[in-house]
């Protein structure tokens, strides 16, 4: 049976293009697999996938009876309601160890760095197997995203050597050039329905008994969304009401700027001051030198903010 | 901070040395390191410690405030219960993924082999440094031990690939001679209360809200235990009651006969049925076939027991 692929909810880059190198290395190492997705591509991967001749992950909502592999989640509130029924074979991440359980012993690489596709890149090395000149394009521009471009600080050497070696194969000369373009990309919000802006790069967390949402917005210049705050902050109250969750925050970052605009709607606005010592405004703070969600976010919000 | 590293409760030799190994490891690619246990070794495992002049990892059985890393577990059953308090960093294992989550991203290598060593070969590879001629010994050993001389159904090329290797960085110039010298001092019960034999390699599992306990006792002829199996029910019985738990099975493994004797208490022993297909005498049954707790009894007992 061939075995699907599959990266979390609302995929990013790195979950599309880390299904797709999963999927070629595990088949060319003798288990058949296929790249799936739980939803449709975002504009940032859209650029990715063209730029390099890939196809879009067919996307897979329902996992009952497949044989499995997950790529850049472990959390089971980012993943299909119908895992456990799933065979789990595999993970490679490069998140925090979430709540996934096996009744059977797995393949699991997971590594502190800043993308699943630098755990690729050496997974790649070590089963000896090349990787096709389009999937390293890919891979590059899945880490250049992840790192924002090396700024994060959760990129780590191990991130910006993956990226070298997978410029050489890509052929890709001017790899910030390539990230530049990507960011534009991905700032592009004219047209876009805000329902579809908030789910951007959004994910789900349980903290404690508490429903916490966190998405995430990345422009190179936040006046680009300056006409939109408005609507966002609309709809963020629409989804909290939707999900019953005790906050949502909407990280609006700037790229240059390197600081975080935290929209929010909140049970209890005095989580953000326990969780990052600063003062929320009435629907929104800043937040300076914050780029990652997941490094500079979820850590003190899970352990302070409901303490 | 010196970052410990820990093997599951009530030791077995890849506990112990997994946990030397990646101490030495972490040591020499930059994280100080030192290797702890949560109990006194076993008889296999001081044994194996002499031969290739290792010292017994101190006991550690509380670690809050701690860098820590696991080896040979994630399961939080298995860990100290102030699990939580502890920083962990890494995890190396080849075992089901259990509970363990965490707020931070780490470094975990858990892939579907025989022994944690195997991975730990591996490891030392990927980070190009050599492995020491004693830690090899006894590497070496840990690997013949948990796949029982390359017996055990759960043991793969990797770990008879991994022992190839070991033997020629140890010396070892007859491996399968070793690992015999080694099953006669882990069939050694002469003398041993009853609770440290039933504790030898013993596990307590969370299965669905139910208690089930199951040890180990591998020795190369089953008739060695003959004289002491009453004794060993009425430890079990004991120690059930102690615990509250559903049910305990005390595997007793016969090496040479490729089987086990699968003495227990339960609350419904109609649970063997459904697990495994095997009607349950009155307080024991014969498993053919069955060497490996992990890959024979774990999964098909958290599966069907008790549903």
């Amino acid at each position: 049976m061939t075995m699907l692929v599959m990266g979390h909810m609302n995929p990013d880059t790195d979950s599309i293009v880390s299904a797709i190198a999963y999927a070629d290395l595990a088949s060319k190492t003798g288990n058949a697999a296929k790249a799936v997705a739980q939803g449709a591509v975002t504009p940032e991967s859209d650029f990715v996938l063209k730029r390099f001749g890939l196809a879009a992950p067919e996307v897979v909502t329902e996992v009952a009876g497949q044989k499995l592999a997950l790529v850049d989640t472990s959390e089971k509130t980012q993943l299909p309601a119908d895992l456990d029924k799933a065979e789990l074979l595999a993970i490679v991440d490069h998140h925090k160890l979430g709540d996934v359980t096996t009744p059977n012993p797995l393949e699991i690489w997971v590594w502190p760095v800043g993308c699943t596709c630098t755990v690729l890149k050496s997974m790649y090395d070590f089963y000896g197997v090349e990787i096709p000149k389009g999937i390293a394009g890919a891979m590059l521009c899945a880490i250049l995203s992840d790192t924002v471009m090396f700024k994060s600080v959760t990129c780590t050497d191990a991130d910006k050597k993956a990226c070298e070696a997978l410029a050489k194969i890509a052929g890709e000369g001017d790899m910030m050039a390539l990230g530049m373009e990507m960011f534009k990309v991905k700032s592009a919000v004219d047209g876009t329905p805000m329902r579809d802006l908030v789910f951007r790069d959004y994910k789900d967390f349980d903290m404690g008994g508490n429903g916490v949402g966190i998405g995430q917005l990345e422009v190179v210049d936040l006046d680009i969304l300056k006409p939109y705050v408005d609507d966002l902050y609309a709809e963020i109250t629409k989804l909290k009401q939707e999900k019953g969750h005790h906050t949502i925050i909407l990280m609006l970052t700037d790229i240059m700027k390197e600081g975080t605009e935290m929209l929010y709607v909140s049970d209890d606005a005095s989580v953000f001051k326990k969780a990052f010592g600063l003062d929320a405004g009435e629907r929104s703070f800043w937040f300076q030198g914050c780029m990652s969600r997941k490094k500079q976010v979820v850590p003190d919000f899970q352990a302070k903010a409901f303490v």
